[in-house]
């Protein structure tokens, strides 16, 4: 459940390690002689080594860097093993490793929020001017289209695309700055050594070491974050829809998916039910990321090291939310004929500020309101339909008629800028 | 504490309810027959209003807004009443006012950041070339400069600055839908509403009503998070370096603050602490806005209210702590003299790295760290400086020196890049 | 909606004035000659103080206690006002404080979450054999009645008020330790003066001073929190039932709350999303306390004052959550006639189980099941219900007859424990 | 770093496998005939089972549950096989596991808090009246002992032992409701089956089901929660203390932890760094399973799920903290020589307190104020020691004398109850 699609392989342990060994590789071709270098960037290939011990012994020293180091050294001529790490900091490993793995583990995560927004744009379209009940604090207010709710959906996820997106081009930078961030043991290289790296390894270039400033991990979280609260309000309204009582969205599949042999008539939303598991577990890891921020002058005790697993959850736990969402939208069945059978459920009561306006040129606003919901509440006392109750008033008849009647009654006759709405927002996502 | 500066006064209730009548009379400035919607606009002014009244109406219905409706119609003609708020609902006005509010509130926020990063940019020009200890894990390490670690702070500000006014100009949006987010009542007025108040508002126009789409106030919450991340740090370092035993900076302000009458050689960093008490509760509170986002269909349920005092605290607290900061950095004492001595108390064992790298060229790095490591084991041993071991060393006096060994012990030589990196970061400040 | 009920006026600026003052009283009364102990005391009431003077100078000193004192000698004879706070530090102040204003607050809150679980008593009494669809991942699943509904809401709403009852009647303590703990400038008095004022004020006599040691105020939180999170399950349950498609509970209150002039037909759950948006609000704020145990030395820099704020929404924000989901469980209107009606909507397909079950015992249960589910899915494709279909396969006819079908598809038949579930509960509230 | 100890063994897939099969053996011994029963409860041994393969299952279904029982089933004889699993829901399972797991990883975590607090009663007895500096705000304020400090942090450590142990007594429960918690597949078994599994298992039996009463969990990740903030408390103080300027404690371990061969001086507290890490990734733990009490009706859709992952994550950080945190204090190496020189370095100003309350019997405590005051800003001034200034003044010289000064200035004097404090919290601990 937490672990679906294609972003879990790029966080994992072996994901990192090749990270890892991608900066070891990409340091020594900016400051070893080019034998050294060779040697050393071809031996940086995560398969050549034993993750498992690497991972121990992270355990004791409370980094994997002189492991990783000691094993790429042993595989490596005295002459080259020389060359390794030189001028480097375990940090600065760590830290670029993290955004390489970050960028790495973006691609299918955008490419999944991408596919769920063509999803959505695809049911916008298709629904356009399907009228459901709009609802809000989770009572039936007004129609709306499914169209326009698919269409929100769309917007959200356009714009947690969008963000991410940026993130991912613009704030994946470089870290080498070595003990302390002076690029001291590399003398007059230090600031070439940089732009060489972060050239090579295709990251933005900061203007200074980051070790304790921490902005660009937290860009990533926060935008992570956010994707997955557009998920989370798709999940919950597809969830909400897909409820027994209001079945007007069932999760595809088929029989095998979410479905249950001894309860046929149980459509279980589980991808929707993926999708909020994961969102669930993000805000509070974006709040660790936020708490640590507070680093101690040039590496901090503690708050840095809290970072990578917990980055590492954020994208996993995103990753998985838009592979789930991706399938669930790309799969959902809705049912227009109950979302109007939803909509007529309350016999017309929905639709009384259609009727109030419609009343209002002949009788006035405050006179048409006074008369609407009268016979609102008296449907609802007697149990008729509102429309019987309002056919029935001189007022009405003479004003606007039982044809006038009925077409303020029809939810397409009160659904406002719907239409260009989603319009827009398929344009928008199109465009 | 959580209330210091400019920003407090913004957010207030008084700040809340003006907001509110602002968007009331811009939307019956795009609504309303021009005569109502000048009595409307002339009555929306919040000192006409009783806010604790108000107030209190809020807690029995959920909103202030009815309260606050009922209020102004009352100080109209009807006319003009039976024009206010045509075509919104209560969360188009609550949602607008909260980008209004932040809006104004970020004006001093902003503009205290700034004032705190030029205060960093002065003191890394001032102390650019200003030894200290680089610390890691709270351990000397190697030499910085007092100029490199305000250029890290300067640089962290900037940033923080970026993104802020970057929210501001651009993700601030006029929230108007009508109940469902149909803008049905407005009938075909809808849209062109929707760019007119958008533009007398100075808000952004967003493509659809985002009621339940929080990608808007998430950027918000994120960007006031990361910004208080950043001033934590440096709040960090500063409450470390003014430690009674580090005493490399002191807060201004003399006797009167900070300190202590029976207790004169204390300096409490009271600005500092003030920075970490308020950046310390944001963390939690963006989270809570992460976890809001799942709002259900059309209008939420639980979700939505959570945000507003939420987004209050944020911005009152990251304001009061950018206040905090600013006049801390305005007045900070740095004390070089402290920062040598500091840095001389290993007697030379921060150095070591750099007497192997000026002993590298005459003996080959292997034998010049083996002889630079046993001379630091023993003068560690016996309580002496490292640099009488190795001045007695042979290897030393015949490869370098007494005058190469004390050049490479001296911290100015081994600074690395700090000096560019400074510069970099002051001219990416200014310019 | 955040103020609700009569905890809010528990943590307001007076209240915490009074407890300040309360400490201050006690202390004298601890340490200072008996008149002078009277005068001070006396003057301590909170009346005679301008809160909002004493606001202002917190705001400079990052603490109000100075101010406080001030305030408090300039209204004492000198010999009295040399007597105040004789052996106390600003935090043995605002700690004690902070206790004593939470017991005060919980006092109501405790009230209110105990006449919440009494409604729910009265609710599972009266709804006992009362049978309605239990649902999982937002599905029908099989029966359950509103009794046992209501009495896991009792069974949450108990636990939560004895733990938060244990925390007031044992963690609750005096903080006295001066400057840094020692209590040095009591002299020998220290020890006893603890145990005078604990005994004075009420409180438990902690073994050490805590001022670094956040386990009460920790336990305080956690045990709000978990309140919170209990409400929050019964707040989503009723919002969820009282869905205009499901209908099965709705608030009471008549038209005014929750009601809508121009939508009579919607019953706004407003007590439920106040007990949402409140609960929503507290899973960041106890993670800002936790975080905030991380305090430094003998007195925290920043991470002690974060506290008092925090502490004072959690407990205002689970007070007018309780105020509210008491009213709202007081006023509660099931409607057992549509929950009746719900279960039947699926023809009897929630019950097939319970016709397994009968067919067992002369048909075998793979037989049984096999029989059952064919069945099932031929009344989901032909849309026609389960009975019929069952009562036309003879093996049912030969073994159970049409009424033993009838029996088994029965909800009443298929409660399992429910009523003595239902019992338990009650009785364990009452008992 | 995350993985230390021995609780991230309790907590891994295996664990948890084997707390899920040992469910369905407790639950075939209480509900199956008894062949069926042995030969299930035979088959429910991990090693037998391919956790990765069910892990696999556990992606598509959102639940390991039908892949292990499908699993189970398939080692069984069909009589037995049909035995598998009656009653029960997968919630049950995972719930039960859920208990079960947290109470074997529980036992090695209170076996290092209990070894922790034991080392941490050592050094308080040892160091019982070794004078250190009390700081406040990061500065120096008063005299403390190295025993007071170290008998606060056994204080907080017996707490959050005595929590944890409590909650593993009392509140991990038995989790058994079948579907809807109404345990109707059971027929009238169904409570006397609860009654026998919770014996069986060693887990509380509940009064009602708990699929969506999340009491329990919440105690257990609260009383976690408290636990790593205890220890994260400690870990800043070491630290803090093991600072190169400071230099009051270090960590033990020789050369290889912590050290450096390049930087000798160094020593990282490593173990310390290693608490911080894990304790700050907590409170945004805990704050997730607060969020996550919100649950739906009679089981959840994505809150619960939200739940097992964190719970480990919860258990295995707080399990690695409590580990690093008994191997750190374990071998601390205190220098109370360090602490006496730290106390001496403001050349006397931390005693002025006591040096007034010596004069006061003489002088009357406002003169003595004064006079002293006056003395010690004269010394900050001149940097010379206060003791010199005050010997100077007449004042002194008559009233106490120089002996008496001394006797003043000397720390011992002034360390108020710390002894006793100290006494009481070691005989609290082995009492």
């Amino acid at each position: 459940m937490f672990a679906r699609g294609r972003v879990a392989a790029e966080v994992d342990d072996r994901a990192w390690l090749q990270a890892m060994l991608d900066f070891e590789a990409a340091l020594a071709r900016a400051v070893a002689p080019e034998d050294a270098a060779e040697a050393i960037a071809a031996a940086c290939v995560a398969d050549g080594f034993d993750v498992a011990e690497i991972g121990r012994s992270a355990a004791d020293k409370g980094t994997p860097v002189p492991g990783l180091l000691a094993a790429l050294r042993a595989k490596l001529p005295e002459e080259a093993a020389a060359h390794v790490h030189r001028g480097a900091t375990s940090q600065d490993v760590v830290d670029t490793a993290a955004m390489l793995v970050a960028r790495r583990a973006l691609a299918p995560l955008l490419e999944d929020l991408s596919a769920a927004a063509d999803a959505c744009a695809a049911l916008a379209e298709r629904f356009r001017d399907a009228p459901m009940a709009g609802r809000t604090l989770l009572q039936q207010a007004l129609p709306i289209t499914f169209g326009l709710k698919a269409a929100g959906w769309l917007s959200g996820l356009d714009e947690a695309q969008l963000e991410l997106a940026n993130v991912r081009s613009n704030e994946l930078a470089l870290q080498l700055g070595g003990a302390v961030g002076t690029l001291a043991s590399l003398g007059d290289e230090g600031p070439a050594a940089v732009k060489k790296m972060a050239r090579a390894l295709e990251l933005a270039e900061p203007p200074l070491p980051w070790h304790t400033l921490r902005t660009r991990p937290l860009r990533l979280a926060c935008a992570l974050g956010t994707a997955a609260g557009v998920m989370a309000k798709i999940a919950l309204d597809v969830e909400l829809l897909a409820q027994t009582e209001v079945g007007e969205v069932a999760e595809g599949g088929g029989e095998g998916r979410g479905g249950s042999s001894t309860l046929p008539h149980k459509r279980n939303p589980v991808g929707a039910v993926a999708v909020s598991a994961c969102a669930a577990r993000v805000p509070g890891l974006v709040s660790t990321m936020l708490a640590a921020m507070a680093q101690e002058h040039e590496r901090a005790a503690g708050a840095w090291q809290a970072e990578s697993e917990t980055l590492s959850d954020l994208l996993r736990l995103t990753g998985s939310a838009a592979a789930a969402l991706r399938e669930l939208l790309e799969g959902l069945e809705p049912d227009p004929e109950r979302m109007r059978a939803n909509l007529d459920a309350t016999g017309g009561l929905l639709m009384t500020e259609s009727v109030v306006t419609a009343l209002t040129p002949s009788l006035g606003r405050a006179k048409a309101q006074e008369l609407v919901e009268g016979a609102a509440r008296s449907a609802l006392d007697q149990g008729r339909p509102v429309r019987d109750l309002l056919a029935e008033l001189p007022e009405v008849s003479e004003s606007i008629g039982e044809d006038g009647l009925d077409r303020a009654l029809a939810p397409e006759s009160y659904l406002g800028a719907a239409g260009q709405l989603v319009d827009r927002a398929i344009r928008d996502h199109r465009g």
